[in-house]
């Protein structure tokens, strides 16, 4: 995990894409303000910790398209401290709920108590393991959300297609790998992203589009 | 129209922020070809006109909310020549209809031509005239997608939102107005989004996104 939160941050600095202007993120984070206890401290701890969450905005994009899709079961490979999990758990109507997977338990802990304070914790099932292996117990998921270590995504989608239900729709997250995709020297991980990608939109029978928001979230939707 | 254009073109290269870095831009195209025929003749009469479309990027991603939120009703404020509306069109279902709304005749003639090569002519209206007039004939609107002059976006909301069903999503193109709203010579267009932006981020009916997408796609959806 230290490796991988150095990893990150030395990719973002190394960037040479800038996805959003600062002054558009500013002028979109004022249109926004949020009150939300749980959200703001969150947020704050991924300051503190350095940990790859997703942000606001991305929160608020799947918040929206939760509400869109209205899911009975929401499955997410790759928790860390349960800051996406809430964007969707808010989002969840009656009798639905997402299911959170991570291998650090700490993580799932501090999880659990957001989503108790929030009040939201009866919409969540708090997982401890891997993944992949987690995920394949459940089925007719209308929502799979992919954030693990990226070097894992071809494999997740394998394991978890079986898994989806009808009209199910995947999202994963950093599919640009902070523009990584289209530079020369590649590495594991920005590979993997770049077969997953190839992956999802070969398929007829799922819709596929990337929403360059922030590192590229990937949207596809079983036809 | 003229005018239009022409300042359009200025603000594009006026414009201070790049939205999606090119490199991208040319990767996502790639992972996506696109072998529609009536998509293609239309992304090139808008290159050659120079008429602002949303691009295929935004196309797919309408095409993708539609499919999720499957909507009977799709409204359509300034339809040029049926871009958009195609995109929504393809991702209808059974008995579903896109109304087309756009003050150039010729415009809509185009527009019905392409609808019919596609064999999707019987999922659209194709309406003459203003379309703030137009639009309010319709009620239970599931999706209304804003992209006429940008001056009138208060005024459309304003009198579209008593035609809206429950749970409808408001889609406005341009709404970062290619940076101009957070820049500080002021126009009556880039005042007109703000203006616009903040009301439909007041107000607590509706929960309200911008995803950063090329010139910035508005997503409200009623609770
Ligand atoms: C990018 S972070 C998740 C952030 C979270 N989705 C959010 O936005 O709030 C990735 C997390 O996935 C976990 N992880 C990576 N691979 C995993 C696997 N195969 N099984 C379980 N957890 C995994 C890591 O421990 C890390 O906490
Ligand atoms: C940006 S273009 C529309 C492009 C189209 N949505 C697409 O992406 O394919 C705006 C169009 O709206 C039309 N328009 C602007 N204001 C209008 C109004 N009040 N009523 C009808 N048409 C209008 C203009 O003539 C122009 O063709």
């Amino acid at each position: 995990m230290e490796t991988i939160k150095k990893n990150l941050t030395e990719r973002r600095s190394r960037s040479m894409i800038q996805i959003t202007d600062p002054r558009i993120e500013g002028y979109l984070m004022k249109l926004q303000p949020e009150d939300d206890a749980q959200i703001l401290a969150m947020e704050e701890k991924a300051r503190e910790m350095k940990f790859p969450i997703i942000d606001r905005l991305v929160g608020r994009f799947l918040h929206l398209l939760t509400r869109l899709k209205q899911p009975k079961l929401v499955v997410e490979l790759g928790s860390g401290f349960g800051y996406s999990a809430l964007w969707f758990a808010r989002a969840l109507g009656e009798g639905a709920k997402v299911v959170l997977t991570e291998y650090a338990e700490k993580n799932i802990a501090y999880a659990r108590q957001m989503f108790e304070e929030e009040g939201l914790a009866d919409k969540a099932e708090f997982r401890v393991g891997n993944a992949l292996e987690i995920g394949q117990e459940y089925d007719n998921i209308d929502i799979l959300f992919i954030d693990i270590d990226k070097y894992q995504y071809p494999a997740a989608l394998e394991a978890m297609l079986p898994r989806l239900a009808q009209n199910a729709l995947v999202i994963a997250d950093n599919t640009l790998w902070y523009g990584r995709v289209v530079e020369e020297n590649s590495n594991k991980d920005s590979e993997a992203v770049k077969r997953f990608n190839e992956l999802m939109f070969s398929r007829s029978d799922f819709f596929t589009t990337i929403v360059p928001l922030r590192d590229g979230v990937l949207l596809s939707y079983r036809i």
